[in-house]
């Protein structure tokens, strides 16, 4: 696997572009555009949150129903959720703009929204949008980059990747954009990722891989707990890298599933990254559980502790927060034999050891949390089930951004 | 029922004292200790954290076990949780030394910590700490008062609440005190709450009493979603009321329950509205749910929701939160039958109905947001059922003060 510049657009016949149609932000970009030259295969995952966007509601049919996809649309600053009737109508206006522009069926275009719940979108913006990005479509790196730039919302960073692979002696390619973050506990303002290749896949397959991937992927990152109404991820594929069509679960279709693993943990990874106000990545790592279902709960009550989260802000080894964390998780485990241990650049550190604190040094400690990207490994010693799961830590600026988000 | 000044010595026979022991706070009480000159009836709810703290593990025998309990001791600063035998070793030891200077059992002194998790007890300090305090037992409103200023940790108000009812013509008095918050999502320097009573009651009837309250009162309250090890409820009931002791479920009973509630869920609402950093008790009802469970589910998701804490603070009427932490509560309701309203000191006002925003005015919502008491009622129209829940909200001064704790 070859790592590679770009994003949507680094794979075979997708083109992108991008515009500021003035919906919410002044003097930014705020529109985006996805295409494919020819029709695509289109997987779609999307947020488990009763309150369901508009948008989400129109992806699932058109991912469930529709033969192929060939274009998705999306807006940053208002996520049209919590819109009734009029916000539903406001995706298939959107999808029947860019059906008439390029000549698609309206039910090949996706639609993606993201910003403030409750707001009706104002269309006619979105329609002279499409009108302007639809002659700037291109297929150049830079494309997909503007296109990653205008999704963000509270970003403060891009966020793209790209891979390469040989299967059928053919190049397959597989690149995806994202913005916000998490899939079980977004942002506020929603994560949204488009992943682009241009493998030629049964649809079956290119949705159960996408359906198996997040599992480790976007479901394990979390910002702050909120699960929002817009989360959606969609896979769309080409099949224009020319290789034999992958209709069972052989070795291509593993080396697959390794490509897309790596662009959605590289993208995931982005987002907790990036979650609002933070500071630091925080890779939580659970070994020696008995099943996987539980190192997963426990890695994931230890991202999403807020006291854990002020902790690392505050680079401070407050282990007993992790512990504790683990312990109202509802995974059964004992707690007086667990291992813990930090990790980061600037060094390795056994802090706790069968539940205990050994007689380690908190300067030191204070230096390895010290670092951009930490990672707090607890063993249970209980069997080989292992999870990791990545959050950011806890910050004045996270509530600055969402004490006046709307203003 | 009748509201009277005091708490935990206000109930017939109930002394208390609190000391400087020096245990990690300087300059300040962080020792306190309540006394029954009778035996008492003790009943108890703890953490249902897999991390309990030695404290916790203690009571859980005591109450279980003792035929009756006569004394408390309370420490602020260290929780003597992850302490490992050592810990449960100082718990024995600081019963022991209470049984000493009291001439009561060993097994009828209960003992609560909080504080940092992880450090041992300076054993020695709380030893001298005791026998300071014994000599200074007394059962006025005032020593009740330093008890409940001494186990303070970030709590900024001490809280305590007493009321007295009239059964089989004989008063009794119920009145306790609390720190922390929470018992299902406590803050992270636990929830202690200890409420005495006069009242003559079997020891069942007693813990039933209890064990039914809390649902509705400290499980109700939620600062950050951290479940503390250390967790306590402690109720104790010395008969001194002389009332004829209530043996069953009659209007006598009923009549305690009241009182008992009232008492719990001031002392709720107390911890709620001082939770760290905050500035607003925030009250989320719902109304209209087909079943208890769900409402409770619902108003639960709500208030922990870091999204809509943050906006609470900002004064920002961002109902779309508030919606979307219904929607990913994992209750089911239909999203576009919600109506929901605002309301505090300031004024009413009802933002959506059937899941769609009214036109009012941003102006006004910010108004009713910006008293330091404001409440969210989501009517969700399925049936009658109602619970209400109370949290706080997410500040600047949340994240300063778990950031550098331990400093």
């Amino acid at each position: 696997m070859k790592i590679i510049e770009g994003g949507v657009t680094a794979s075979k016949g997708f083109e992108s572009a991008s515009t500021e149609a003035g919906i919410k932000y002044k003097n930014r970009k705020d529109m985006a555009m996805i295409y494919s030259q020819t029709p695509c295969k289109a997987a779609g995952t999307f947020t488990t949150n009763i309150v369901k966007a508009a948008p989400v509601k129109w992806d699932q049919k058109i991912v469930k129903e529709s033969e192929f996809a060939q274009a998705v649309v999306i807006n940053a600053g208002i996520a049209n959720a919590c819109t009734g009737a009029e916000g539903l109508g406001y995706c298939e206006k959107t999808a029947q703009a860019v059906a008439e522009v390029l000549n698609v069926p309206t039910d090949a275009v996706l639609v993606a929204s993201t910003g403030v719940i409750g707001m009706q979108l104002p269309i006619e913006k979105l329609e002279n949008g499409i009108k302007a990005m639809v002659p700037n479509l291109d297929g150049s790196i830079e494309s997909g980059t503007e296109s990653a730039k205008a999704i963000m919302t509270t970003d403060t960073k891009k966020k793209e990747v790209a891979v390469q692979i040989e299967i059928g002696g053919k190049t397959v390619t597989v690149g995806g954009m994202c913005k916000g973050s998490g899939m079980i506990h977004p942002n506020m303002c929603t994560m949204l990722a488009f992943v682009t290749t241009d493998i030629a896949i049964s649809k079956e397959l290119l949705q159960e891989a996408l359906s198996e991937d997040i599992k480790d992927t976007y479901n394990m990152i979390s910002v702050d707990g909120d699960t929002s109404t817009n989360d959606t991820v969609l896979l769309l594929a080409n099949g224009m890298a020319g290789n034999p069509e992958i209709t069972e679960k052989n070795d291509d279709y593993k080396e697959f599933c390794k490509a897309l693993n790596y662009v959605n943990e590289t993208l995931a990874k982005k987002m907790a990254g990036d979650g609002e106000g933070c500071t630091a990545l925080f890779e939580v790592k659970i070994v020696g559980a008995e099943t996987k279902a539980q190192a997963v709960t426990l890695a994931k009550s230890v991202i999403t502790s807020s006291l854990t989260k002020a902790a690392i802000f505050g680079h401070d080894a407050n282990w007993g927060r992790i512990l504790c964390a683990m312990g109202y998780s509802g995974a059964q485990f004992d707690p007086e034999k667990v291992d813990l241990y930090f990790e980061s650049k600037a060094g390795k550190m056994q802090i706790i050891k069968d539940g205990v604190a050994l007689d380690y040094s908190e300067e030191e400690a204070t230096k390895i949390l010290s670092e951009p990207e930490v990672t707090a490994t607890a063993d249970v010693k209980m069997g080989d089930a292992t999870a990791t799961a990545w959050g950011c830590d806890l910050t004045f600026d996270y509530v600055k951004i969402n004490a006046d988000y709307r203003s």
